[in-house]
């Protein structure tokens, strides 16, 4: 796999890995799926997202994909080479194609995602040669936070649900 | 693979191939590398794109990604089951990855990618049960028209830069 050429320490990491927590929390707080993401570039974070499919109704609205989009507008151009993408959740197909698209070239996650993640868990989508860039992948930064985010949100869904349910019957 | 349910015949496919041809040639007219798609529900097209790279200067400005996102709008949903979505190069691995969060069930591409083809090439992200969807895919409509379209843009790229060479010695 390709080395890491930003020189972050692991405080480095999670300070930017709270920031995507602190997004994640945001979508959370409007029940939507609570993910977020960041892009650093020379130490300055130059985009955020955080999930918004609901509100949007729009399949693309992931995290990464608006955390993207912010950094290629406000560097002006599509290449992000030499950025740091940190996201709560392991990628899924279309954000870790964003990220190879866009040449990010550090990747690191919370959250493996064992039903749909494609840097590492089902394929590593980031390091496969045969696309024309690869990325440097690191997992578990802050990982049992960008979990238990998850893990809290789908057990409030499912008290919710039960709670409807409970008061149809009555 | 998962079967198709449209019972699109091969003229259905062509006609909307042929739309996804005409989107990609705007591409090409203004510099982009000519790919079209179309997104067809019950008959009728309710997403159209190309890809404007260049012109936005957005990693995620791809065709299949600005006909996902019409549609969504279009039916006000990100669910696009039942949705067939025609593109004139096969999808890289973030469109096949938009195709399977907005769940259109059939994908039909013109011409393969040998370099970044996720939908059959390099590997078949439409076709990988371990996702909580998957497409059926077919090749090849049209698709010497689509390669031809592409062959043509960037032997035109490269007679230019020649032109541009020749130009800068005299």
């Amino acid at each position: 796999m390709k080395e890491p050429i930003s020189g972050l320490s692991l405080e480095d990491k999670e300070y930017y890995m709270r920031e995507a927590i602190r997004l994640a929390e945001k979508a959370g707080a409007i029940e939507e799926v609570p993910i977020g993401a960041v892009i650093v570039l020379d130490g300055e974070i130059i985009g955020r997202g955080y999930n918004l499919r609901e509100h949007t109704q729009q399949a693309s609205s992931h995290a990464e994909m608006t955390a993207i989009e912010e950094a290629c507008q406000r560097v002006g151009s599509w290449r992000l080479e030499g950025a740091q993408l940190f996201v709560t959740l392991e990628p899924c197909p279309m954000c870790s194609g964003a990220m190879l698209l866009s040449r990010v070239d550090e990747v690191y996650y919370g959250a493996a995602d064992p039903k749909g993640g494609t840097a590492g868990t089902l394929m590593n989508l980031l390091d496969d040669e045969r696309f024309n860039h690869t990325a440097y992948v690191e997992s578990g930064i802050l990982g049992e936070v960008c979990g238990q985010l998850l893990t809290d949100f789908f057990r409030g869904l499912r008290e919710k649900k039960k709670e409807l349910k409970r008061q149809k019957k009555d």
